[in-house]
């Protein structure tokens, strides 16, 4: 009797304490409240003297409303635009105006890394435009970052939304200015300036004829497409590379945990992982890694590139290499540092490593991962490499709140720009975008992937990575690049042939 | 010598001060600065007793937020809408919802005047939702209508594309919580409406599967069509009945001049029109009967009616007959003041009139068109019966300024939603409007009048005026207008039927 109490007593210990402790612990390393892994950490101003002197523009600055929607007495804010004319054939033979949907970051940095739009613009006689977003780069309403940045109410007009009617009215009057009404604007755009590029022509088909929306994952929204699918295809990278690889690194989220909580743990880790500063949990170094991981999918170019990081060509595979060939007797916490030293150390300049100190602080695209940018993110623990996770939106939220005093609004997006069913919805409705996505690319998941309509049309490649069409051509480019580009540029060149001769028609009329 | 420098000083003297004088006295009498003449003056909570009972609903409210385009803490407000559900089959047999796109007014004004929604939801099986405008009725913002009309802050946020937005979230909450999110939305609105219903299909396909859009002005803006069209198509309601009343109208306004201008004119005129308070000056008269002229063209229906005055059927007609008709010797403004008793006095229950003593007060109608509806009215001097007047913007723009301290943005609504070369636009864009018109009606003119694609249609009624379409259907139907509503629900079935057969098609998939 005193026996059967006391085992009954150790079950109730071991469900209500252990398990949860268990699960959760098994959970904690992953960055549930971290905002999707988009380009905006990496895109700061050019530092470097730029190397792409093909890339000749001019800076302008245009004055914008700070709120399109609402008639408050704002102050406007000056948004930063890049132009090149010099190959533009002018309005008199209505040459087409591209335009780059500047997203997360200096509108620089963009520029420079989308090599297509500077290679194909001779040919279409185009200008070329790079307006900036809103709160990124050199475009901060209330005069300065700092300014913009000091709370949630200064923040509060950082939305897609306004910055779509920022390039509306910017594109307007500068049409209007250059007598140019009748030429028409062809939309570009990578990550989530896709997303604005295709979002653009959907809400705004009178200003532009056409999108190119690389890598845009407008299904990344509430249930549309199973929250487990973008670590899945990171995990999917590693797996097809080597299963051991894979393994190993599934394998050392445990074997960090271990090491962080033995007596002196975390002082080994940041050895082990050659950190400038000791660990005062194993969170940062999780995140640090989880980070290498995904960008490392994400830039898994076939050959070298200096995007994010300085990289090698197939750089996974560069990864698994290092974690599979590490010298007998590694530790797996050796065979992982081996591994991400790939992505953070290629040119081997980098004497010890500083991680990213506050993943919570005040980043625009944090903010708006906040706001509107709600992607749930699970990581499943079978198909996964990551730790295991279930999306929490209540403690999403509650992250939100701690750190920008905002609550999300979860819905939103897909309210405004659609999402469920957008195949059934677009069949008659909306014409003109290639959804474009290399397989490769964990964001393609979230993507359009088949073909909506005649002209609503999804361009997959099996090898691809991140808007890897986007970037400039180059002698190394495999031929399945080589023709993603061609029909690209074909079905751009239809876009303006049928604006051509409607318009003709228009006249002739 | 003498006397050729005095005729130079003449000459001097009639083109400096003369002539600029003649001619600001000519355009003096027109309400250049007042709002386009739609219905929302017209449209105050209704207290009578409501007569048509066969129009059933609960009235329900749903929490929104203020701006839906921005993160500022705001508080949200209560939007009113009114549902009915009694012939509703239900998600399981995706019973369509009929949707009311709620203009500038009290939104039970509109249910009850919009009878051919409740006439023909029950064939359909529809749900049938209106809902209320935000800053109308009993839909304020701030929690009553004095602090959301206290100035241009608390008024900042009523914009159609807040309005808008509105909508879509309330549909498309309410779908979620019945289950309905395969119930296809069909679109109706009138006036103003039309316009939030044609433009909410176009922004927002997603959400609802067409929108009959009546008499909807949506090409009003800047120079899209001439500045003349409005005036110039009441002036041929009244043509087309008598030139002499055309005649005697056009007159009048030098007559009524004239009158003023004498000592004890004011006096005069306010006898002679039978008006309550005695004039401060003629600009009040000629408001007044420039507003009767102006409704009468939009309520030219052919049976009696009671929707802006009770009124006979062809008013216009009437008007003229009592103008055309007075007795031998009666002066133009007493023709005038027998033709106008007929907007304004047609039960004879009237003693005195009481004259709109502040057409520039704290009216919705006035804060939208001092904001984005910027409509540039005209009149021409040869083709108008009313005074002539050349769109002055920037007297409108100050008007503005002085009027609610806010200063409009004149092109922006065609770059929100587009207008210049729309039939371009969406030929391949765009699906499911239709446009109905009736020619009398002098919102027409700003209208979509032809076809524009296979499913964006335009119906025009040569005898047809203001949206005479949605009203109920009666005895007294002109067999045109019972074709056109049968077109139109033909129209709206096959709409449903091919998202039935789309949806169909995606699940069997």
């Amino acid at each position: 009797m005193a026996s059967s109490t006391v085992s009954f007593i150790i079950i109730i210990i071991i469900t209500t304490v252990l398990l949860p402790s268990l699960s959760s612990q098994l959970s904690d390393l992953f960055p549930s409240n971290n905002p999707p892994p988009f380009l905006g950490k990496h895109s700061h101003p050019i530092k470097q003297p730029n190397h792409h002197q093909q890339y000749r523009y001019e800076t302008r600055y245009f004055s914008q409303p700070l709120d399109h929607f609402s008639f408050l007495d704002l102050p406007r804010f000056r948004q930063r635009y890049l132009i090149n004319t010099e190959h533009w054939v002018g309005p008199s033979r209505s040459g087409p105006i591209f335009l780059y949907c500047g997203n997360e970051g200096d509108i620089e940095w963009f520029a420079v890394n989308t090599g297509f739009v500077w290679d194909i613009a001779p040919r279409f006689g185009a200008m070329i435009l790079f307006p900036e977003h809103r709160y990124y780069g050199d475009s901060m309403p209330f005069g300065s970052k700092e300014e913009a940045y000091r709370n949630a109410t200064t923040l509060s007009y950082l939305t897609a939304e306004q910055v779509l009617a920022d390039f509306a009215v910017l594109i307007t009057d500068l049409k209007k200015n250059l007598s140019a009404e009748g030429c028409p604007v062809v939309l570009f755009g990578g990550s989530y300036g896709g997303m604005l590029a295709a979002w653009m022509r959907l809400k705004y088909p009178h200003v532009a004829v056409g999108a190119l929306a690389s890598s845009a994952p407008i299904l990344q929204f509430e249930d549309i497409v199973p929250p487990e699918t973008f670590y899945n295809i990171v995990s999917n990278s590693f797996k097809r590379e080597s299963s051991s690889c894979f393994d190993t690194i599934k394998n050392s989220w445990n074997a960090l945990r271990s090491e962080g909580q033995k007596e002196d743990g975390l002082k080994q880790l940041s050895k082990t992982f050659h950190l400038c500063r000791e660990l005062t949990s194993v969170q940062g170094l999780s995140d640090w890694l989880d980070s290498a991981y995904s960008y490392l999918a994400m830039v898994n170019y076939p050959y070298p590139s200096n995007f994010l990081m300085p990289l090698p060509g197939h750089p996974i595979r560069e990864v698994c290499k290092r974690i599979d060939g590490s010298p007998a007797g590694s530790s797996i916490l050796e065979r992982i540092f081996n591994g991400v030293s790939v992505y953070y150390n290629y040119t081997g300049e980098v004497d010890c490593f500083q991680l990213d100190d506050d993943p919570h602080g005040m980043d625009g695209w944090n903010w708006q991962a906040c706001t509107e940018m709600v992607m749930p993110m699970s990581s499943d623990q079978n198909t996964s490499m990551f730790p295991a996770y279930d999306w929490d939106y209540s403690a999403f939220r509650e992250g939100c709140q701690r750190d920008f005093q905002v609550t999300p609004r979860p819905r939103w997006i897909t309210t405004e720009f659609g999402g469920h069913d957008i195949e059934h919805v677009l069949k008659s409705f909306g014409s003109n975008i290639i959804f474009s996505n290399g397989l490769l690319d964990p964001w393609s998941g979230g993507s359009v992937l088949k073909n909506i309509s005649e002209t609503i049309i999804a361009l997959i490649t099996k090898e691809g990575a991140h808007h890897i069409d986007l970037r400039a051509s180059s002698t190394e480019d495999p031929d399945w690049l080589v023709e993603q580009r061609a029909t690209e540029i074909k079905l751009i060149q239809g876009w303006i042939y049928n604006y051509s001769k409607k318009m003709k028609a228009t006249f002739e009329i």
